[in-house]
């Protein structure tokens, strides 16, 4: 069973410029783990309709599922849709399925779903549609690329809606061991650990506490026997102290 | 005056499992902004040479300048600076520099400095390196690449040592406004406003509170006569509801 992989792509000025911090690539990464679909690559690009354009043919290319994050709005600034509409060369207009959701959502909060709100139901040919149970407006998929919104409650919605229909991978599977000794201490001790046990990745993050150096040491596999061997392998090396 | 722009890479396979959240991103956006080099796009990508030397020719070939963050330690899973090296086609080596000053940073701590912690002096050639009051152990620039460690506090003196030696362009100036209606509200609006004010650009940001949804409205620009401008168009077109 080969895994599947997938990038994302995080489209807004306001990531890039420090105005917001984002938290969907975060939110993504943990759930696509979790699915067996790792995360490989992700790209930030500013609200430019050829950067969008070029980041999503590149990893659309590259990957089994691409995800993004941001501009699905009803604003000038929203120009996600018809980028993926370019990138894929499709036409985009507004579709019927699209228009009812909105209009009987908008009609239950006695809100006019003027022009503004109906670019929200342009979607590019070919596509399915995301539902979006917190405002209404969809998502959609088309081809391997699923397009969400970027507010985080909206985005992490559609992700729900969105893994379920795509297959996963055998899960990774981690298991972490804390040490109290710098990394410069125990690298050697790691590298040999890595080369002994390939069908694994051996991961080291330092840490600084009260002043002292310690490492969390992360191993990380598919294959939960080799991930186990690992692990008592690496307990041996490097004891708990007393 | 032309506006110099900046790319980032985050390298590393805890961001993009979802282990570690990334906060490097959204600093080193913050510090550009106010320095007058915009952030245009940023990658991730795991700890994977091929990927890494990729990601540093596209993004070095595109922009100003690059930045960097993580994979810079002594373990095996650090592999940033070889990659570097090889994006470049330059060799790499222990170089006496930063030989030194890991010599006399562990000495002083009474830590031997092996054969792990000299991987941390490695720097290809050509490199002139970046100081790191936190643990010693040097970053580098090489031509337009500024190559940091990804443990945040490092990673933040790091860039406050880089910031001053970098040209910056006129400081980007930014106003916000608050709206208490939707963005389907003001969509209309906005777009007018936006088409006859060019020389800025004007972001929504669509929030929710209390159930209620409002929007933020920010408007960019280096002109600061031409934001004042468009802000007090957007005030007159929008005005607070009493």
């Amino acid at each position: 069973m080969t895994t599947p992989t997938a990038a994302m792509l995080v489209i807004g000025d306001e990531i890039l410029s420090g105005r917001t911090r984002d938290a969907n690539m975060h939110f993504l990464a943990g759930e696509l783990t979790k699915h067996g679909v790792p995360l490989i690559e992700a790209r930030f690009v500013t609200d430019d309709h050829d950067r969008i354009v070029a980041a999503v043919n590149a990893l659309r290319a590259a990957h089994d599922h691409v995800f993004t994050s941001g501009g699905i709005g009803p604003t000038h600034d929203d120009i996600t849709a018809d980028a993926i509409a370019a990138a894929f060369g499709v036409p985009i207009d507004v579709r019927e399925d699209a228009r009812a959701i909105l209009a009987s959502r908008y009609e239950a909060m006695g809100t006019e779903l003027n022009e503004a709100r109906l670019r929200m139901a342009r979607i590019p040919d070919g596509a399915t549609l995301i539902d979006n149970p917190i405002s209404g407006a969809p998502g959609f998929t088309l081809g391997n690329v699923h397009v969400m919104a970027g507010v985080p409650s909206i985005f992490e919605a559609m992700v729900a809606s969105v893994l379920p229909t795509i297959a996963g991978g055998p899960p990774l599977l981690s298991q972490s061991y804390r040490i109290d000794r710098g990394e410069g201490d125990i690298a050697a001790g790691l590298s040999a650990l890595a080369k002994a046990h390939p069908g694994v990745s051996i991961g080291s993050y330092p840490f600084q506490q009260n002043g002292a150096f310690g490492s969390n040491i992360v191993i990380r596999g598919t294959d939960g026997a080799a991930v186990e061997a690992a692990m008592t392998a690496l307990a041996r090396e490097f004891p708990p102290r007393a």
